[in-house]
């Protein structure tokens, strides 16, 4: 089943302790769909400026995405800077530039708005709930959102999380959200907002998905060379919305599986710049890190 | 199997945002030996001071631990004030008295000294390597350090990690050791110093083990109420150690369980104040949080 992906393409200049790139591809929307491609169909909206390269553009419909919501508008592409130091958990922002993204719009086209697995990449969460009325009735609807429109918009955020299932989560910003230390307490509190399901992204160690019911725990996959951390956790999700669209039922065990394969997903991402490893892989490499995963993370109950 | 564990014995006055203790029960050999009696046979070797309160002593027996190599000395126990903020990952040292631990030297009792499993608990490398002479040749031996050591004496850490087979240690001080921020590497890096394998503590956010094959990667348990970590990492050692002294063998399954085990006593132990939670355990217990680390962590491979 095909999933709907809103959010930001951009063009990011990125220095890491092992190199740096200039105006590379980047964005929430993008990294999702290309991750989630390699599972299901996927199909953008977003905008970008009139110097967006085609060949960016391409490369999505290479990995058979459908851009028909990619909106090109008279001005300049979203632009992120940033960098990492040693401590690859934590991107430092040089600047920023919001150029066309300033005044965007999510507008969803007519052959979108059946679809039935919506991501709400990291907007904001009046233009999330936007998205929202101009869809049918989804099967599942997720999204992200940051530390900025937790201190700015916190009751726009809040009338948005009663609209979704899941919400996707850094740790930090699920402490801020619930104002609760305790991450246990804290996914309780943000389940109390309205989201059935909660998936606490942790960088390096992990993810950890909340329902009602249970936890569910996955580390991250242990690598000897994490190049450029950047979309990692967009990568996660386009891996996490993607087998479930994929398997197209809601059971625990799909979930389980669902946040490895976001694991899986944005451990291949890490290993190089921009998009250039997550747009380079096969459904065989994937399958042959999920089972790794397992390995990593296998041991047997008692007799 | 026996366990012959050297470490610290102290009281220990501790503040947490939940609470305080002032003089309770704690130091690593004592975590360690509660932990561990669970699983196996444990015998101690520490010094305390005249002070020492007879029924923490009793409390030790109680749990079938030979206290034959705790010594009581002339002067005061050692004691450790700290206090831990919202961070519950990182203790505030508020003030270190050694007293009659400054001056010791681990005797080794005769009975003690064909023990099969050794864990040297974080003490000088000096020391460590003093019990290492004392003891037949054990089936395996574990020890722990600290940035302490790996500051003021590095020779001697290496020295002593040339002779043990499994280092226990956290993952900043891995990092430290190594001089390496990335973990694999760091692990293998530590590897060549000598260990066998490396066990990585991460605090809440689990535990790694690595040899040379291979990586197993733990969760912590998550807790609505983490009361007191102190201790937390050398009730993990415990319930490592405890487990592979009571299976008796050593392959891949065993030292996977064998972290899990470790992760439960850690996470009971966090539960409550000194050995307040540790002290008042059951197999059936242990056993169920056992299976619930199965269910945090289970899922299923794609058909």
């Amino acid at each position: 089943m095909s999933i709907l992906v809103v959010g930001s393409v951009a063009l990011d200049s990125v220095k890491t302790p092992f190199g740096k790139v200039e105006d590379a591809l980047g964005g929430s929307a993008t990294y999702f769909s290309i991750s989630a491609s390699y599972f299901s169909p996927v199909k953008v909206v977003a905008v970008v400026g009139e110097d967006f390269p085609d060949r960016h553009v391409k490369l999505l419909q290479h990995h058979k995405i459908d851009v028909s919501g990619l909106k090109k508008v008279s001005g300049k592409t979203f632009r992120w800077k940033g960098q990492y130091l040693y401590d690859l958990n934590q991107a430092e922002t040089l600047d920023t530039q919001l150029n066309v993204f300033a005044d965007f719009s999510p507008e969803i086209p007519q052959s979108y708005r059946d679809s039935n697995y919506v991501f709400l990449g990291n907007i904001d969460p009046e233009l999330q709930r936007e998205v929202l009325k101009q869809v049918k009735r989804p099967k599942l609807v997720a999204c992200d959102t940051m530390n900025f429109w937790i201190e700015r918009k916190p009751q726009e955020l809040k009338k948005t999380l009663k609209l979704v299932d899941i919400l996707v989560i850094n740790e930090g910003e699920a402490r801020q959200l619930a104002g609760e230390s305790n991450l246990v307490k804290a996914a309780k509190a943000i389940c109390s907002m309205g989201p059935k399901a909660l998936v606490v992204k942790r960088g390096e160690y992990g993810a950890l998905f909340f329902n009602c019911a249970r936890v569910f725990s996955a580390p991250a996959y242990p690598l000897d060379t994490v190049f450029d951390p950047t979309g990692a956790g967009d990568s996660f999700g386009g891996g996490f919305m993607g087998y479930l669209a994929k398997c197209g039922t809601l059971r625990d065990d799909d979930f389980r599986r669902a946040i490895i394969f976001g694991s899986v997903m944005a451990s291949f991402n890490v290993e190089d710049f921009s998009l250039n490893r997550l747009s380079k892989l096969n459904w065989p490499l994937i399958r042959k890190r999920f089972e790794q995963f397992k390995k990593l993370t296998h041991f047997e109950l008692l007799a």
